[in-house]
């Protein structure tokens, strides 16, 4: 069978030789739909496999406002400037429609977008959140064997993203402004939950004052939680990403955490547990995708729902019936 | 083909008529595992339809301790006094090894036992909370069908068993304590967000005026929450079971619900919202568990798990490659 140029073994050996045209390429293949494209994608993460694993990933959230990117020029600037190699990926469900809301437009990370020891991905764009986070989830390998020892993921405030960037991740970094009290509230504490640090940025100037009570608070909100599987406290810290502050310490308290729960074993623990997460997760989207976009079941189900609705067969019933039709 | 006496016609009939013991009868018929038994319980379910969905259906949960047995008590005695045909139901999905935890014990419910305006029914007991919720969602309609226009599911505070509960009812009652200042964190927030209504129980004696305290808090906390679909405000209000203070007020705040529900169409709307949710809900559990649970599939399961973990293969590798058996 022929094969398109460049072959599996041209990329994986030049990935792993840390070559970013080639990565690029193969991340592009991850990102296809098309079928011959997935099949050599899928041949170039086996290969790298044995290469992966070695990072530390880092996932990064925060709403609209907080400053993620400049947050994100300004650690990995820190970082690279340590002798470390950066990756920056994205999970965005709303790519889709908007071809990369974050990340698509590298100019709001001018500097590290130069810097080569950095490498920024924007987010796949795909139909459901299973599919966006499957292609960042497989980029991360293909970045491991290129060489990126330091993986940071960004996602928006919006929606199951954050979970799914949870689900991939080391270390979950929450991005947070001061004096936005209400945040504390509804949806966001399940956020907060996830979280292993919260970053109050934009604390400089006026908001100083502010941010340090926000620290207070957010500390005491944490003490809510009950404690962390990994033992890790989650830790709260201030900063300006615009002014360089405090970023130092954030990478100290990742450092502090990878320590921590690599003495423990929890950080294998865990992407153990995070890959059989995603493997059980993508076989049950699957099962349900492809029972409810079958044609027959589509007409049978609306049939069936109307049958509900006029009190002639109850729910249960018509699941019997139309799982029926399938076997 | 030849069925057991006594036969769906004569069940049905009878049920149709409010007689208890055919009803008990269907239950069973439901309850039971042997395939003859679900068949004919199907047939029965159908037969019962067109007179079934005349009832206000109530949730009712609250942790151990909380005076479950005996608010039901006081409230049924309450509506059969007012000639209404009361059935209590229960979701325990922990019935399956405790034979019954809850209402299992007909003697903490000695007055209501004996109303003969009065059905009470243990919890099913099941493998799977989806198979428990399941029976008790059938028996409603059984319950229906024989006349009782006033049905009470009671559950327990553990687990999901309340979000199945809140999938069946009109109405979702929570039963409180004063003095539990720590029951307003965390994961009891997501059971307070489903309330119609908070009632605070045990208001008596000295604790009258921890009740009321307790009476303010929950309001400010139900403000938290974003307006509901149904344009219904929860209610908090105060009540003794023991002491039957307080129970009057509770269903006349489940009448005033009842009404504004009706006239701007909730009520069906939301009804006809869990049927749906039960049909897609029956659906996927069923996929899944036929699925996982073949021998084959649970085998190379059990190798792709060791293959991930060895860095030999990736989650979604194994998932296309396990799904791949099934096709």
């Amino acid at each position: 069978k022929r094969r398109a140029k460049p072959s599996v073994e041209d990329l994986v050996s030049q990935i792993l030789k840390g070559d970013i045209t080639a990565l690029s390429r193969a991340i592009t293949l991850v990102e296809s739909k098309n079928a011959s494209h997935v099949e050599k994608a899928n041949a170039i993460i086996k290969s790298c496999l044995p290469n992966a694993n070695n990072s530390v990933r880092i996932g990064i959230t925060g709403v609209p406002g907080v400053g993620k990117s400049t947050f994100i020029e300004s650690f990995g600037k820190y970082l690279t400037a340590q002798g470390k190699k950066v990756a920056v990926l994205a999970i965005d469900p709303s790519s889709s429609l908007t071809k990369g809301s974050i990340l698509g437009d590298k100019t709001r990370m001018e500097d590290l977008v130069k810097d080569k020891n950095a490498f920024i991905r924007p987010s796949p764009s795909g139909d459901s959140l299973g599919g966006v986070a499957r292609k960042t989830r497989e980029t991360i390998t293909l970045c491991e064997a290129a060489g990126f020892d330091t993986i940071i993921i960004e996602t928006v405030g919006v929606g199951q993203s954050e979970t799914a960037v949870h689900s991939m991740v080391d270390f979950f970094l929450l991005l947070k402004l001061a004096g936005a009290g209400d945040e504390l509230q509804g949806i966001k504490r399940g956020i907060i939950e996830m979280a292993d640090a919260i970053a109050i940025n934009k604390a400089d100037g006026e908001n100083t004052k502010s941010a340090k009570i926000a620290k207070v608070e957010f500390n005491r909100a944490l003490h809510l939680y009950p404690k962390k599987e990994s033992s890790w406290t989650p830790k709260v810290t201030l900063c300006s990403a615009l002014h360089n502050e405090g970023i130092d310490n954030i990478w100290n308290i990742i450092q502090d955490y990878v320590k921590i729960t690599s003495e423990n074993n929890y950080l294998q623990f865990k992407r153990n547990e995070q890959n059989k997460f995603w493997l059980i997760q993508t076989i049950e989207e699957q099962l349900k995708s492809s029972f409810f976009n079958n044609a027959e079941i589509k007409a049978a189900l609306e049939k069936q729902l109307q049958l509900i609705e006029d009190n002639k067969t109850t729910p249960f019933a018509a699941a019997d019936y139309l799982l029926g039709l399938r076997s």
